[in-house]
């Protein structure tokens, strides 16, 4: 028998896989101990300290594969990073109900959070085992391959940049596209994922690299001028040499969240700012640009079944690591094989994912600094899934002109 | 034996499904008489008028299967609307090519582009048979249940809708998403699709309604105070009681294209405006806002098959009607039966749809006017297609709190 209750907590932003670790992980746990208490805290460590729990013991197996299928985090997230006093205070309320195992889903500053509890409870001799799931669409966790939520995320910037660049072809002018990702440009570069030969986005631009407006330019210039038209994909972290975000230094209100982080997201500001600056400098008449803000992380429908899959072992594999081994840790995925497409779930240290940033690697960006490599490429394909939708292009011959038409 | 060669062209914005529409004419064009040309023109009349002709007879059926499954025009589109010169030159280019039978899939202005069209070859007494095949996600079109184009959009904005509501029930705050939409409603509207009792969005601001920003600012307020979060969909063509669109009175070059519609799509503008404005007056801290832009129309991998069947069904219908029915026109769905959803396609006078723009009857406005009728869910649901994904929430009941914790 397990000691305790189970306690499973979202934090950070909904993914579209996040609600499968939270299903793997309850049906985990009532599989290795039917007389196992599982509770969820709504909206994560701020429902702790309010003890704002659901009984998830009895909750119906059908029902729970609903609530898997579904994007969003069912039990409600939180921005709250809890501090030493925030953290006594979840001591008290774990105590005061017999909380034994606390798994809690989240990104780098959700595992930190899962840190510094694991490191409170053995300063007070607690018996607390805590287990960190990892999820974010940024990708950006250390000692991950890659994280569950950017599959999903993945398919959907490259299934809308596929989209974009067709539209674009049938009304040529300047398309730019801004994703998120506040240091670590993987969800930019996925829009590369399904590009073929002369199709967009011809121009990629990632946090990991300065942006350089002067450079920007040229090199939609160079684009339009050979294509007659350009698709632009770009992170909403791009900053200048100064480290400065592009974006910030265009929004006259800076909002920061509980973590210190600026917010980027749910602001049209940059792609407005990129697109009236091609506008004034090239005097290309078609520019347009759309920031994909929140679909990216919530769209009902788009999901990789890769994630869905490795989302649900996350949370299966933290039950069985919280019970078999003793120590507290983080979930992490590493690639085992890269044909076929493999991997496996190992428990890393916390203090080796929490708090800490993964950025694209130099492999994965073009020399030119705009653009990815072929082994970007093969790192984001496999993760995408199965059933994506296919494009095609007509193969008509040309007419011969009888007039002598203009183009 | 037909006379002349066909002609097909795209015009407008892409959709999800006008390619199904160019397959379509194709497919029975060439059922209809095996020895018929078919010639496609690149990027509508502008095309025509620069001979940018493409012979689509010896088209394989595979590759046509292919292209009608790709969203955006295959042949490419414009924004270009012939006044008298421009046809004047269409019809040199026409009789030059032996055409005999044109058609145009596009919107109602690319139905005035056949009406004129069509009245200069009369005047001419040139004898081409010219039939506008229908194509709009805005679903403005006169004569018309519904266009295609629009149920693949309506199910991309109710997809995206249901997707963020999940999202902001998650991290609770209000959202604002702006939705495509001039002059109609319809798609904006098509945001409460897959809505449940308190989802959102829980209120919709429509073209065919004034918006006042003092009550729109207090029915926030309302269901934030009622809810504990707000989730509103917004139409990019919402304007002020002097008929000025909020959009334009944000932005400060307002750009205007060859109809002299105002460049409402392609900006953050509108969104940042309206979520400024709630965090100004209302004290709400997560405010956050999207423009969906052109992943509403043109997004791989979202599209109704409803629509599917109906954009290869009105492209057959225009050969037919034009080899079979002495007249130009303007082929129009009807609804036949509500349920179970049947239609049937007429050929309607081409000055009944061209230039003209249907609205949202006050019959699927609800008497708030921020939100829509029972009717309207009736009229929509049925074209978004099968194969929606569902979402489901957690029943666990909540657990006694022991410690009389905060909420």
């Amino acid at each position: 028998m397990v000691r305790g209750k189970l306690l499973i907590a979202q934090g950070g932003g909904p993914t579209a896989v996040i609600n499968q670790s939270l299903v793997g992980a309850v049906l985990a746990a009532g599989e290795r101990d039917p007389t196992l208490r599982i509770y969820g805290a709504r909206h994560g460590v701020r429902g702790i300290i309010d003890e704002d729990f659901v009984d998830l013991t009895d909750e119906a197996p059908e029902n729970l594969e609903a609530v898997a299928a579904t994007p969003g985090a069912a039990l409600g997230s939180t921005r709250d990073k809890p501090d030493l006093a925030y953290c006594q205070e979840i001591f008290r309320v774990l105590k005061a109900h017999g909380i034994g195992t606390f798994l809690y889903i989240g990104g780098n500053d959700s595992a930190d959070t899962v840190r510094i509890v694991s490191e409170e409870a053995r300063k007070e001799e607690y018996a607390l085992r805590a287990v960190h799931v990892p999820k974010t669409i940024d990708n950006d966790l250390m000692a991950n391959d890659h994280a569950p939520g950017y599959p999903s995320a993945a398919r959907f910037v490259a299934c809308a940049f596929a989209g974009v660049d067709l539209d674009n072809a049938a009304l040529p002018g300047v398309y730019v596209g801004v994703v998120m990702g506040r240091h670590a440009g993987f969800l930019t570069a996925a829009a590369t994922a399904l590009r073929g030969a002369d199709e967009g986005p011809h121009l990629v631009y990632l946090p990991e690299r300065t942006f350089d407006t002067d450079r920007f330019l040229a090199e939609v210039k160079a684009v339009h001028a050979r294509l007659g038209r350009c698709v632009v994909a770009v992170s909403e972290g791009i900053h200048d040499e100064t480290g400065a975000a592009i974006a910030t230094k265009l929004v006259k209100h800076v909002e920061r969240d509980a973590h210190g982080n600026v917010q980027l997201s749910g602001t049209g500001a940059l792609s407005d700012a990129l697109t009236g600056t091609i506008k004034d400098h090239l005097k290309i008449k078609r520019v347009r640009g759309d920031t994909f803000g929140y679909l990216q992380r919530s769209f009902l429908g788009c999901v990789s079944d890769v994630d869905q899959r490795e989302a649900r072992e996350a949370g299966r594999r933290a039950v069985r690591f919280a019970f078999d081994v003793e120590r507290d840790g983080s979930v992490a995925i590493t690639r085992t094989e890269v044909k076929p497409y493999t991997v496996s779930f190992g428990l890393e240290r916390l203090d080796a994912v929490g708090g800490k940033t993964r950025v694209m690697p130099d492999s994965f960006i073009a020399e030119s600094g705009s653009d990815v490599t072929p082994a970007f490429l093969d790192y984001v394909r496999p993760l995408l899934g199965a059933g994506l939708p296919a494009k095609a292009a007509l193969r008509a011959p040309a007419v011969e002109k009888l007039l002598g038409g203009a183009s």
